[in-house]
Order: C-alpha cells, then structure tokens, then sequence
C-alpha cells in the first residue's frame, strides 16, 4: 500500500482539527540527528497536549493514508525519528505533554507523559526521595516517550534494568486511532498479552506512547565510585563476579574504559581530569550503591584488596570525595565525545554473552587489522555484555580517508558479534541504520511473527514507515 | 473457523509421522486440574523429544485443523491446561524435554528445556554456586514451559521479578510449525519487537515455548526470617518501605498474613508450629538475603526496633536457626492447603496499586458482608500489591451451601479491585476462569489488539482454543 506525502492539504486538515498552534513548519532541528547520517524532508511538525489530540492525529493520518514519525528528545542514534526517503511523512512531537501525572512515593511509581525528559523525571523521583535510575548520556534531552520506544540502556542496567524493566504501564494511541489506557500501578498483572513490552522497543511502529507509569526505586544511603585497573578484560570479569558475590545487586555500575578513548580524551578534551597520569590499557569504572550501616571507602578497600590478591586488579583509586566521583564518571561520559572529535570510521553498538567477551576483543582485532590498520576504542557497559566498539583512522587520517572500507569494518564487527551469540544493536535500537542488519542476523521465524504483528496492528503502515521493518 | 476433534485417525496420523513412544492415549491425570474445577474429555497426549518434533506436532496439527493444549506441570490454577468445552485437542505434554542445555555460572545464565521442573532448575543453580529465584509452592511439579506460559509469581518477586523478568530467551515453535531460535544470553539485544515478553503470559495460545535462557543471581551471603506482628495493613507498607530504605533489594520477601489464616491452620492443620501463642490478626513475614560482612539478626533487630519507634510493629520473632526460619515459611506455606480443606466460596487473586492496599482489605470487608456473612482469609505477596482474598463459610457452614452467592462474590471482589486501578489476575493468568473478567475489565483497545495479534500469529485458531480469548 503507497503513502501519502504530509502535504499541505494535510498540514491544513490538521490545523483544522487540532486547537490552534498545535501544526506548523517543521524547523531545521527536527530533520537532523546527532551522528549526521540522516537528512529529513521539509514537512509539518504537530504538537498534541493531549492523548485525545494525539488520537485525532492518527486517525486523521490513517485517513489520508499520510505515515506518522513520532518523534521525542530527537536523540535516537540510529535514524528512527529522521526519514530521508518515501512518501514524506508527519511529525508528531510529544514536546508539550511533558506532564507529571503523578509521584506516589510510597508505591515507587511515578506517572508522566512521554515528553518529560529523562533528568526531569530523575530530578522529580529525588525530590519525592526516591531513584528513577536510567542513566544515559542524552539524558538532558532525551523524552520518557523515545527511551521507552527505543527500550533504552545506559550505565544502571547491571542493576536496575533496560527501560523496559522499569515500566509498569503505558497509555498509548494504536495505529487505528484507539488509545489504550494502561497506565497501572501493579507490580503484578497476568491479564492477557503484554503489549507494554510490545510497544516498547518497537520504535514508533506500532503505536505512540504518550504516557508512562514508571517504577522508582529507593535511594541508595551511601555510594562509592572507584576505577581500578585490570590486567585483561578477562580479569574486568572476574572483579565483576567478585563484586556481586560480595555485595549482590549493590553494584550499580560497571564500565570498561580502554586505554585508546583515554588517549583521545588527552589528545582532544585534555582539560577532563584523569585518575592516572599513565592511562591503563584496560580499566573498569565501579560505581556501588549501599544500604544502611555500609561503608563505601571500606567495601571498595576490601575488594581491591581481594581482587589483588587474586591477580583481578592492578592498581586502583577510590574516590574520596563526590567531586572526585563526578570527576571519574566524566571521564567515562566524554569519551564518546572524544570519539566524535577524533572521527569514527565506524561506530558499533553490540552486545555479546559475557563469557564471550574477552573473546570479541580479541578476535575483533584480528578481523579488523584483516581490512586495515587502525586503532580501535573498544568500551562500554561490560556487566551488561555491551560494547561500543568504535574503528578510527591511524594519527593524520580521516574518518572519510576509509569511506569504501567503512561497510567491511562494520560487517566484520556484526558478523563476530553474531557468530558469538550476540547482538548488533544491544541498546540504541535498529531505527533504520539497521534494517538491513535485522533481516541478515534476525531469527527468520522471529522476522515472520514482526511482519505479522506490524500488519495486523498496523495495516495501513502509517506508524513510522521504513524504521525496523522494511516498507 | 471450526476446528476438528483430535480422534482416532489423527492419533494414528501423529504414531506415523513421530518416533515410536511419543503418542498414547492421555491417562486421567492430564484431564483433571488442581480446583477441580475443569475436567477434559479423553484424548491424545503426545510427548515429543525434541523441539523439532514439537514443530512437526503443530506442523500436522495446523494441517488437520486439531487444536492443541501444551502442558507443563500440571499445576495451573484457572484451567488454562485443560479444555472441557468443543472439538477435543490434542495434549502436547513437554514432560521428555527435562534437558539441562548449559549452565553459564560466569553470566548468571542457565540453559534449559520447557519441561525441566522448577525445583530442578533451582538445584541445578545452586550446584553452580547461584541462584534461580523464582519461588512458588508447586515449584516440586511445575514446570519451567508453564512457569513461563503463566508469567509465574510467587514470593521472591518483590527483588526478583516475576518469570518474564527472569527470562533472557526463548526457543519456541510459532503456530505455523516454525522454530524460533531466541535462546540469547543476552542482557541488552535492542533488535526488533519482543517477541520473547509476548509468548511469555500467552499461556500457550501464541505458541510453544521448548526452552529457556534464564537468569541467575548471585546467592545472598547471609539470610534472615522473622515475623514481625503489625497493627494494621497500612503499617506494613511502611514497614516495608523502611525495611527497603535501609536495605534496598536485600528485602527478599514480605507476606502478609491474616489471623484466619492462623486460625484455618490451628484447626485443621494443627502439628504447624505457629510463632505467637494467640495468632495476631496482621502479621507479616519478612525474608532478607544479606551481602557479605552484614548479620541478619543485628539487621533485623535493628529494624524491628526502628519500627517499633514509629509504631509499625507490635511484636516479632525473629529466626534464630535453619529450622525456625523453615518452620515460618512452612506457617505461609501451608495456608493455601488449610484453606483448602475448610473448603472457599471464592478464591481470587487480585492486585492493587499498593497504596490502595489498605483501602481494598477495608471495603473488601464492607462489600462481602452486604451479600452476606462469611469468613475472610486475606493474605499474600503484600510487597507486590498481590493479595489471595479467599472467602469462607462460616463455621459449620460449608462451601456448596452458598454455590448460588459464588458469583456475586466473585464479582464484587473483582469490582472493587477493579475499581482501585487493580487487577483480576496478578499472577496466576486467565486460563478459561477468567476470560469473562477480561472481556469485562479489560481495556477495549488492548483486547482489540490481543485479538488481532492472534489472529496474526495463529489464523487457524490451533493453540490453546478457548483459553484468554474466546473462540
């Protein structure tokens, strides 16, 4: 079935039926996205306030045959709110539905719209005493809506879970213009198929999320961060398994950081402070979160001395002060923008079994210096099995010097990630960077019941045409 | 579409097409269901080895019209394994696939088939040095297919999870005959819809789960019991939320126990060691697993001083051996069978919003004694919001003396859940027992949904007819 274009017959039927200043021109900044890769088409942008206002939207789209692209903080990594080609579609941002809807601290939930921006929610779960833990570089900008579509990661998954983990209830507006009112409290509900879980991580093509009923968590009463250098990523392993042995799910955070991305830090963002004057070719970021009576300084002290003793760990700082702390995490935070400064050949997002690990480093290696000879900076959410294994030109080349060795390098990283079990997009989604990717990797019967599923609740293909599924 | 009975010819089709020993008439066991309120009609039980067996089971299934029940354990408590109504099924018992594929100890991981029984899968944990958390009193027969089928509770959810958030993958066989092959290790695989959450709580109407990738956890260094008495429902919430402050995900279970229970207990189930003399009419029983370094007792001395302060608790014991904190988990344990044999008006198994708690316990009351007086025994996962509000007879009175009051009370119990944003099943399904209530309390839009998403995934109507959505 063809789409139509958002024209500006639609652009006026719209305004029309939506109150005023709900439709206008989309502006420039909703046609890019943060890596470049994607170029949007002028178009109408709508701003609903409310579910009702977002149903009237779909049902008007669904009538004129007109695709939908919801669209969030604009963050996504993978292209999911940009479409560079088809019929143009319609943006519809959930910007004004940034409300509250309510803190019931006593519950650990919280319920808001799908326009609140991440650090607005953690800043609102605090004042009430309370942790909303997803934690991701974007967060300043990143919406509830696109974290939950995109079933977002970031560095507290070890503990708290993917986005998915902490949502109890959704309200969203199907493809047919219904909304379903779902937003529950319950830690508990067995009543029919969970369409929370498929909504979330379908990235916009089966319906738009327009609010969220969110789990809290209670604070932790004391937290320690410490970097310790290991000898192997193996090793990085085993200080992981020992610190979970020891404190259980009190480990919140555990990053693996390459010598590489702290070369770049000191080559292009030099003014980030580092915890050691010789940058360790593998070290991990240890971020616990305690409970009452514990001391953070004495737990870390006690397992950099067993993980010592064991041959886990090398060297260590403990940091003694929260300004110390921040100062360990911005070092994680900016290596991505180090990345950037110094300019990918490729970037990856993949994730592995943990026992694989040490394995993909290795072999990932090998395949690439198969292609060429380039440094690579390999490094990420190692408790959660995902990294972000990143290929750069040598010292005086560009990203663009290697334009026609870019697909190798890619297909070489995928394709061992996949031999070992693991995954091509662990958390940024497949947007529609990796359609192509899905339908090569995908379990064939899995791609069958998607097609199915996307037909049968979207048979007009109105809901973000072209991301995930192709047309 | 009219579905064909699974008679003679089909049974000699299936003896053709599988290995010798894989078909037999279905002995009585499998017609009957623990309530007793479902009976099966005589029929074919077909035992495959394999998943590929298990495809070629739906493959001819689909091409005979026949439906099919797959079954697990046996111990579903809404009917969902048996089918006493239509063209007779065809029994798919996964009882031979038992098979332990891998255990991952170094990832938290644990490979097995849908038919390995819960008890084993947590043995099989624990031989690793980890373990497997799901926790129910049929976890000596149920299996691990329908623990998922189910989307099973229990009392370890509050810091574990239900069965979904246990589950890292699937290997399932689609309606069509297709295998999907899910069985990822993965903490973080962003790679299209999840199909994995859907099959899961399905209870077998989208599919055939044949295996699981399962998470494991680190076992708690050191653990504790008690039981602590409470005045009131409302102060056990608060209990809990200061038992979760001071020790976040270290509370591992927290059951509210009413004084019928205690008192169902002295009477027919007296050699139950009880821990009060007089049985309190609120008590709760809380399990902590501690990380290393902390002692149960000093940490629940403490608490239990700190809500004695604020008036929480009343009074408590806590485990001084092994075999005392057996003995009040065997208290818990045991109600459901005490409540069974003085014998239910209604069973339910509803949830609410936590803080609508103490609200759903005092109109519970109000609305059952408008239809009459009865005795009420309401307990459960109180941590979860999961209360098991069983209502009986008075003494002397028997259950069947108010067969004709069953369904008001049925429906006002889940009216009222209803009411407070509550649901009709928290954890043990739909089954056939409550397709009704979803038809009632379900929101249209989702039913519509689930409707066109099996539609989708099994156009024939072959799996599980009758079961969570009508034929």
């Amino acid at each position: 079935m063809t789409l139509n274009a958002a024209d500006s017959d639609f652009h006026d039927l719209l305004q029309q039926r939506l109150p005023d200043g709900s439709v206008r021109p989309a502006e420039p900044r909703y046609l890019e996205e943060p890596r470049g890769r994607y170029h949007g088409r002028p178009t109408t942008v709508v701003v609903p306030k409310t579910a009702e206002e977002v149903a009237e939207v779909v049902r008007l789209a669904a009538q004129e045959r007109v695709g939908i692209v919801p669209y969030g903080g604009g963050t996504g990594l993978v292209g999911g709110q940009i479409s560079p080609e088809g019929p143009v579609p319609l943006l519809l941002s959930l910007e004004r539905m940034t409300a509250l809807r309510g803190v019931y601290p006593e519950e650990n939930v919280l319920i808001c719209e799908a326009g609140a921006v991440l650090a607005s929610v953690q800043t609102a779960a605090a004042a009430a005493g309370r942790l909303f833990p997803l934690s991701l570089a974007s967060e300043g900008s990143a919406s509830i809506g696109g974290n939950l579509a995109t079933n977002a990661g970031g560095t507290a998954v070890l503990r708290y879970g993917n986005m998915r983990d902490l949502c109890l209830g959704l309200e969203a507006v199907l493809p047919d213009g219904q909304i379903w009112h779902g937003l529950k409290r319950l830690r508990k509900d067995n009543t029919g198929y969970d369409l929370r879980h498929l909504l979330i991580g379908s990235e916009g093509t089966l319906g738009v999320i327009t609010a969220a009923s969110l789990k809290l968590c209670p604070q932790p009463v004391a937290t320690g961060t410490a970097v310790f250098v290991v000898p192997t990523p193996d090793a990085a392993l085993s200080l992981l398994a020992l610190a979970q042995q020891q404190l259980g799910e009190m480990v919140s955070g555990f990053e693996l950081i390459n010598g590489q991305g702290l070369a770049f830090l000191s080559e292009v963002l030099p003014d980030i402070r580092q915890p050691f004057d010789a940058a360790p070719e593998w070290s991990v970021l240890m971020e616990v979160g305690l409970a009452h009576g514990m001391n953070a300084q004495t737990e870390l002290e006690t397992l950099f001395a067993e993980a010592a003793d064991r041959g886990m760990v090398l060297d260590g700082v403990i940091a003694q002060s929260q300004q110390q702390s921040q100062d360990f995490w911005s070092v994680r935070e900016h290596i991505p923008e180090a990345n950037k400064r110094v300019g990918a050949v490729i970037s990856s997002d993949v994730s592995v079994p943990l026992g694989s690990l040490p394995d993909f480093i290795t072999k990932g290696k090998q395949v690439i210096s198969e292609i060429g000879e380039f440094r690579i900076n390999c490094f990420g959410h190692v408790g959660d099995g995902n990294l972000h294994y990143n290929v750069f030109p040598l010292p005086g080349g560009t990203s663009s010097d290697h334009a026609n060795q870019r697909a190798a390098l890619q297909r070489a990283v995928h394709d061992l990630a996949h031999a070992l079990g693991g995954s091509v997009s662990a958390e940024h989604g497949v947007g529609r960077l990796k359609v192509a990717d899905l339908e090569r990797y995908g379990d064939p019967a899995k791609l069958a019941a998607m097609r199915a599923i996307k037909s049968a609740l979207d048979p007009l293909g109105i809901m973000n045409p072209g991301a995930v599924l192709r047309t």
